[in-house]
């Protein structure tokens, strides 16, 4: 495929976009745990991205199209930020970041758009295997690093909100795999 | 796939070197561009994984290998540090990133080992189609990023030398697409 000037322009746009996401800091650390220079979203998707490749090669899922399920999953928040559920309902918020992620899509060429917003779309449905298992990823990830804060120091009873509603969640879901880890996460109580 | 006890805390351990890699700045802006708190190893990995799997389904090359190329190519950074070219002769860097990465991949489930080693040893071989693409993905994510801390407020001079190694690379290498996103970035003055 050849690419026009405007087409190059607008590739260029959409890597700046996603360079972006490297100053997003994920907020919930930031106003939850008191934590004032967390990762990133882009770390966050980095680790969970990671992860998901891994865990999908043993469960036998499509690692390839999880994964691009992953990098895309928090890219609107290069645009929008990553908003609380208290600044913010969730309707809201869907639809503010849906309206961020056409924009980001439309500025890939043309032949690969339709691919990236069925991505997009299947992870918003989350019917599909491949999008729960990305939710559940994004949680799994999510106690992965809680626990890392709390080695470091950062007071337990603030992370403990994260953790709670991740187990939760990991706990109503049908991979089993994903659930084990998550009490590992939870029982392990030493650092690497 | 069914994981036992020690091969489910093995797993666990790889992905806190996963996580850990949020945790270890890209060297190379604090020392030569004198930014304090810059990227993260983890940061970079996520834009050029992204800006990777985008090039490689354009010029039809495969993006799944790609991507997990990308996702560990610098995953060895995560035990033994982000070092310079001046601390550490090229080939001292080599063994060392080489020896960490074999303690990385062994903590995978044996039937993932196999598969992780290859392409770590076709990253470093540095032969084919795939891993030259992925080392010049590595060159242009670095100029997209230097280009920001400009837009910054960063020095210019303190960036040049980034670039100017980047932009010799990627001219000497055979990804047309790749070649013209650098023109691009480096003709391009103003910011999304």
């Amino acid at each position: 495929m050849k690419l026009e000037k405007n087409q190059l322009l607008n590739l260029l746009s959409f890597f700046r976009i996603v360079c972006n996401l490297k100053t997003i800091k994920r907020s919930g650390w930031i106003h939850k745990s008191k934590i004032t220079s967390p990762e990133s979203v882009a770390d966050h998707s980095y680790s969970m991205c990671m992860m998901s490749m891994i865990l999908a090669e043993i469960i036998n899922l499509d690692s390839g199209h999880i994964m691009k399920m992953v990098l895309i999953h928090d890219l609107a928040e290069s645009l929008v930020g990553d908003h609380m559920p208290d600044d913010i309902s969730s309707e809201k918020k869907q639809l503010v970041e849906d309206k961020a992620m056409k924009k980001i899509i439309s500025k890939l060429p043309n032949s690969l758009r339709k691919n990236y917003l069925n991505i997009w779309n299947e992870y918003n449905d989350n019917i599909t295997v491949n999008a729960k298992f990305v939710h559940n990823m994004d949680k799994l990830e999510m106690v992965l690093q809680a626990k890392e804060y709390e080695f470091e120091g950062y007071p337990k009873e603030l992370l403990q909100p994260f953790i709670k509603s991740a187990t939760d969640y990991i706990s109503n879901e049908r991979f089993d795999l994903v659930f084990k880890i998550m009490q590992a996460i939870n029982d392990d109580s030493k650092r690497i």
